[in-house]
This record gives C-alpha cells, sequence and structure tokens, in this order.
C-alpha cells in the first residue's frame, strides 16, 4: 500500500491526503520531523521539506509537485466530473493560479509562521514570539479579505466545481484551525465555504488528527461550528 | 502574438521565457513591476506575485504553475525527445523534485534576497543590506554543494537529459550572476552545467537583458566565463 512520510499539521501533506482521499486511494501515514533532520529522512529528501510518497516498485516521489501531478496523471479516475482539476483551458489556469496561491503565498505569509511558533518551538521547548504571530494573523486577514470576494461571488474558490484550490485552501486553514486561530466570524462566507468541504467524507481522516500536549481548538472537529 | 507580463530579473519569468524558446514560440515582453502594486497589474494578477501569460481568446494565464502547466499541456511539442518535462513516471517525479527545489527552495533562501535588496531597494533609493546577502551568499553556497553533489554523477540536473529542472535552476542562478554574486571558481561542476545551458539559443535573449543604472556582472553574457 503508498504510504506518505508526513507530519501531522504539515498543509502540503494535508492536501495530499485529501486528494488521495477523494480519489478513494487507501494509502498509511507515517510520522516524521522533516525539521529534525534525521539520517533516515534525508536519504529520500534531502532538502528536508518533505513530503514523501512511497509506491511498489518507483523510486520515492519527493515534494509538493512531484506527489500532486503524479496523483493527477496515475491515480485520478479518468471520468469527466470526478477531477479535482478541471478540464477547460482557462478554469485550468484558474485553477492553479489560486493552488499556488494557497501553497505558496497564504502558506509563506500566514500558515508557517503558525507552525513554527506553535508547532515546531515546541521541540525545543522554546516560547512563541508572539510579534510573529500578530503579523501572520494581520497577513492572514489580508488573505480572507480575498477568499471571501471571490466566495461571494463563487460557490467554489476557482468557480462553479470544486477543486484542487478548494482542497489547498482547506490544507492551509484547517491547520490555522486547528491552533485556533482563525477569525471565523469576521469572515462569514470563507466559514460557509469551509463547513462545506469540511463535512466531505475525504475530510475525516484529517479532523481526527491531535497532537499530544497541543489541544486542536474547540471548533476544529465541528462540522456545525 | 501571446505576451509575457514581467520584470526583466524575475526568476518565473525567465523559466517561462526559456521554455517557450526552447520550444520555438514567439511571443513579446512587457515590463511590469509587481511590487509598486499599479492598477493595471493588479487587475490581472491580484497576488501581485506575477508573472502573467495573455494569449488570444483566453483569460490571463496567471503564476508559476498556470503558466508552466498551459505551456506544457498545450505548446510543448508531443514527440519524445524534445519535451522537457521526460515520459517516465519516475524520471517526472524527480525532475519535479528539483524543479521545486529549484523554484521555491533555493528561491526562498536566497536569490529572493539579492533581488530585495539590489534590485526592489533601489526604487526607494534605499541602501541594501549587508547581513541580508551575507546570509543569501551562505545559504546559496550550500544549495551549490547539493547542485554539485548532483552534477558530478550527472550530465544534467535530473538526470541524462536536460529538463526543466535545469532552466529552473538556470532562472534562478542567472539573476545571481547578474548581480554579480555567483561564486564560480568554488562550484566547477555547477560551472561547468552553466556554460553548457548557458550556450543554448534559448538562453540568448535572458543574456541580452540589461536594467539601466545596475549593469551585469562582467561574467554575465560571456560563454566562456
Amino acid at each position: 500500500m503508498p504510504q506518505l512520510l508526513q507530519y501531522k499539521l504539515q498543509p502540503a501533506a494535508r492536501l495530499i491526503r485529501l486528494m488521495l482521499a477523494e480519489y478513494g486511494t487507501r494509502f498509511t501515514l507515517t510520522e516524521v520531523k522533516p525539521w529534525q533532520r534525521q539520517d533516515e529522512w534525508l536519504k529520500y529528501d534531502p532538502s528536508a521539506e518533505g513530503p514523501v510518497f512511497l509506491v511498489d516498485n518507483l523510486p520515492p516521489i519527493v515534494g509538493l509537485s512531484a506527489i500532486v501531478l503524479y496523483i493527477e496523471e496515475n491515480v485520478a479516475p479518468d471520468e469527466q466530473g470526478k477531477l479535482l482539476v478541471p478540464l477547460g483551458t482557462a478554469q485550468r489556469a484558474e485553477t492553479r493560479r489560486l493552488f499556488d496561491w494557497c501553497m505558496f503565498k497564504l502558506a509563506d505569509e500566514a500558515t508557517r509562521y503558525f507552525l513554527a511558533e506553535k508547532l515546531v518551538k515546541r521541540d525545543t521547548s522554546a516560547a512563541p514570539d508572539p510579534a510573529v504571530l500578530r503579523a501572520a494573523r494581520s497577513n492572514l486577514g489580508e488573505h480572507l479579505n480575498y477568499f471571501t470576494y471571490l466566495l461571494t461571488a463563487r460557490r467554489w474558490l476557482a468557480g462553479d466545481a470544486m477543486t484542487i484550490a478548494d482542497f489547498a485552501l482547506a490544507s492551509q486553514l484547517s491547520v490555522i484551525d486547528y491552533f485556533a486561530d482563525m477569525p471565523w466570524e469576521s469572515a462569514p462566507e470563507v466559514k460557509d465555504w469551509y463547513q462545506r468541504i469540511k463535512s466531505r467524507p475525504a475530510f475525516r481522516a484529517l479532523l481526527a488528527d491531535r497532537i499530544v500536549g497541543l489541544p486542536a481548538s474547540s471548533v476544529y472537529a465541528e462540522l456545525d461550528f
């Protein structure tokens, strides 16, 4: 069975878990902490960024682009309407624009600070830096304004159909939500969208994630929050 | 004719320029500075990251993933051997692993600091921060060690054939080289690889780029340096 090497709140791994679950592919999860740079891990992934996907009869598939495109090319069903990447050229481009926005811009300006301050620092018993968290929350607010703008006019992030862009956004916001840093009441359109995507069967495994000593927010696993 | 909106030393745009030139597609360049957040530009790309590719009869194609995959799906020739993304599953994954490494990790840890300190700060007449440049050069050294390791065993970055991963690395190093920050003498395997890729016809237009008031390094356009 395929195996995904990741840590529980890793956004890129959450995106891949959502894709595989949506496509009905079974796989196992192995927990690693890339920031500890263990030899066992660096052997697969010298970038120490992860995630890594292990599939029978193939060398390790390493990193976000490699795994996402491997899944789209080898795992996704062919039937129209079941694709997380739509078929039309313009819709594909719009989906990928928002994929990049979520996985790189939102991740770079918000999610990674919450992870660094609240998750990674626990390993060295260091305290989170309140100034960094303040900046991350402020950046997050700007992003939520833009997603609100999109979701006021669209049912899903890239248009009428759910796409990989929705999973990309959910992979980021679900992590921030775990830390109780999502200002849901100030972004009702985003909250409405998140309630819909959170109710999908593909989401269940993510909502069961718990980290010892770092409890999830009270709403993290609630479908009606 | 397709039009690419970008600025001259933008690594993502250089990658796309190399791809289009390699595939023999004609296009025009329009210079924009996304960091100035002009309305004309934000209309196309609210992320203000760019680049943007304008093609007849399609909405603007925005951002790295959207443009690269648009080109692979719609512009690239079908014949084996002319593809920048190889056909085998394992080779595709390896190419994309190194694509991500260059376009995100190397960009994030080195190239963007050179651009911010040496290019963007000129607009406000601010002076580069020597501490930031020192850190960027140190990070660059670590990356060059890894590329040296790969290029000692391989002719091209991802294996025996040139791929989009080589263009990704060249898009980053050519920018750093413009600023005279490439320690070529300490990375002879990387230098040898760069001499080979720099000699390709697709590279010519990049070597003609000049920014007023910011001269290129003495070796920037030299094929034998």
